[in-house]
């Protein structure tokens, strides 16, 4: 297993040197280094015999089929797209790691059908809407998609068709009832597992997310005339908040709570500031605690404003609900991870991911494992080898444990 | 005395049409509007048979001499350049009220000569050097910023060669001993006198300022991914300390301490703030206190940043020392105050003026009036005819009291 862990680790460094960015790990949707990313796993799925497509939404699809399993399959993956100037293992790692669990089925003559799929695009950075892949697999992409248009102007549909696809069978991409659930593996992107020193855990959900956009309004007046009493000043008030929120979401299990971006106008250093924009993103596992977290820093800011004399205002741009992953296959994951000798770790993801919209559809699990650091979504993430060794081994029992339950 | 109010704000409403910005009241140093200010002003001084000049640096300066006052004479006024949309009265009714007190001590037969200078820039808008103006009369001008250069790459000793003026003869314009005094009406440009009801004080000096560069430095994280407990959050420390800023100036009396900019990095809703970089300016009429105050707001900011695991940095970008007004001439103002029935307020200057870089010559004095609002720098700026009635009365009272103590 540590030789299967050890040719998933360098798959990855090899497929990160596909990139639109010499230097660096830049692959976004249906970009050039794609193509590159697709005829080294095309080569990669037929040497282990897999009967391979890519789907219209650009998603890299290799099936295998043992007698007997009638197409009743698991899905497996994760993405191959990047942000700009990513890591090596951020969604592509799901992959090679799905294909090493795939040539072990085989190996092992497990009785199931599996299909790994590569996603074509999770990170919503061409386009600035994610999981392009994903929805298309589930049969969510919704035709009106086609017209957006990345940042040269070129449309989704144009796109497509660019990279030699065809967007009117975008629906022959979506699954049917012979997919049974589907299974991803990917790096947790956080800190927990390194602070609690274990390889891996099962992933109980995505946790919800909103986001507000907050303005302070109080009145902008000269920093040397206006005493400390007789100010209205919005980062004052803002600051205090932040620090309120903070507080509260320290306070709060689960919650994280994130004022990532402020504002302020007129901006200058001699001007007391008059007005203070904020972005608050708050997430939680379960949707009535993010609401009611929600309500009470509204509250806050309303009564920091008024004793303050100053305005409030906020907007909601986002309300994701949380995304519970299947409870029974959740359980497996858990026992696979003890069947091989580990804690069974549970733990929400904060962030989005294919399983997410996958979920819509079929009972979805996800297993975790540490990243050393906490650090993604930059060139220095990484994996241990012992994590994804110990990785494949729970992936290996989950496959053992979902085999024998559909018979 | 009421009519005269009257025609020292007429005058500045009519100065306010000459603009390099019709609609609004934008009139930066040497630009083409200031050969308006200076035909209409050179004929109302000499409609008042004042002996008109403009000197080398763009004062317009009218010298009334009654005969037997040998030359030794006060200086009075105030400035004519403005910030870009500014109000009608920042500076300008300086100099059309001094223009009425000549006129009203030529009624009276004051024996006293009397200098009315028109400053030609106080606002540093157009060379972003303050100033200029009064650091040539005051003998302090520094022939190197001949050439700086405004943002049409012209240099300040082009511009004054444009204008029609000699560079060479900046000496000339320096004031000799025969000039015994200066004394400033301004705008308070704040809301003290109106929270007061009051309509005039005298000011004790301008307060020296410091300005700061804060940059707190945390670990940007995905806010997602990162529990709360373990972050490095630079903005949330810097809301700590700013609101720690405010508590410790509201604590101290006459201490301003404004956070006007902050920026943080990366700026993304979606993600921990990494850096937080502070624009902190602290002002105070003492300067010791002003030190002290900035001491212990770094010792803060540094006990924060450590408590949370942060590093903090600073860098002073500004430390100009208060500027005390001279006291006895400052006592002749609250007693002409007093004479004319109003409570002797005492109050120092949270801005800069002329009378600030005059001081390091000659004694000097200023005399406010009531900001109605509070508001300055703005088309919204006015000012009350009572009150520039009332500063009228205490101005007379105060040339009087002048004249007879240099006998």
């Amino acid at each position: 297993m540590r030789e299967r862990a050890s040719r998933a680790i360098a798959e990855c460094r090899l497929i990160g040197a596909m990139t639109e960015e010499p230097g660096s790990i830049t692959r976004r949707f249906l970009t050039a280094p794609v193509r590159d990313v697709h005829a080294h796993l095309r080569a990669r799925m037929e040497s282990i015999s897999l009967n391979v497509r890519v789907d219209a939404a650009g998603n890299m699809r290799g099936l295998w089929e043992p007698q007997g399993t009638a197409g009743r399959r698991l899905l497996m993956g994760s993405h191959i797209d990047t942000v700009p100037d990513a890591g090596a293992f951020d969604g592509v790692l799901g992959v090679t790691m799905a294909l090493e669990l795939v040539a072990l089925a085989q190996e092992r003559k497990l009785p199931l059908a599996l299909e790994v799929i590569a996603f074509s695009e999770e990170e919503g950075v061409r386009f600035g809407v994610p999981f392009i892949g994903s929805r298309a697999v589930a049969g969510r992409f919704d035709p009106a998609l086609l017209e957006i248009k990345d940042e040269d102007g070129i449309t989704l549909g144009a796109a497509i068709r660019e990279f030699g696809l065809d967007p009117t069978r975008l629906d022959e991409a979506a699954i049917g009832k012979d997919a049974l659930a589907f299974f991803e593996i990917h790096i947790e992107q956080g800190p927990v597992l390194e602070s609690e020193q274990l390889h891996v855990a099962a992933v109980t959900g995505i946790v919800g997310q909103s986001r507000l956009a907050v303005e302070f309004v109080g009145l902008a007046n000269h920093a040397g005339t206006t005493p400390m009493s007789m100010r209205q000043d919005a980062l004052t008030a803002a600051a205090e908040w932040i620090t309120a929120v903070e507080q509260c979401a320290l306070h709060m299990d689960g919650l994280a709570a994130t004022v990532g971006r402020i504002a302020v106008k007129p901006g200058a250093a001699n001007v007391v500031p008059g007005s203070a924009t904020l972005a608050l993103d708050i997430r939680h596992a379960r949707d009535a605690a993010r609401n009611a977290a929600t309500e009470e820093l509204l509250a806050k800011a309303r009564a920091i404003a008024d004793r303050r004399g100053l305005s409030v205002e906020w907007r909601q741009q986002m309300d994701v609900p949380a995304v519970p992953m299947d409870e029974r296959l959740t359980a497996f994951i858990a026992d696979a991870i003890s069947a091989a000798g580990m804690p069974p770790k549970r733990m929400s993801s904060g962030a989005g991911h294919d399983a997410m919209v996958l979920a819509s559809r079929m009972p979805t699990a996800m297993l975790f494992l540490r990243s050393p650091g906490g650090i993604s979504h930059h060139p220095s993430e990484t994996v241990l080898v012992e994590d994804v060794e110990a990785a494949l081994h729970a992936g290996w029992n989950f496959l053992e444990r979902f085999a024998a339950e559909i018979r």
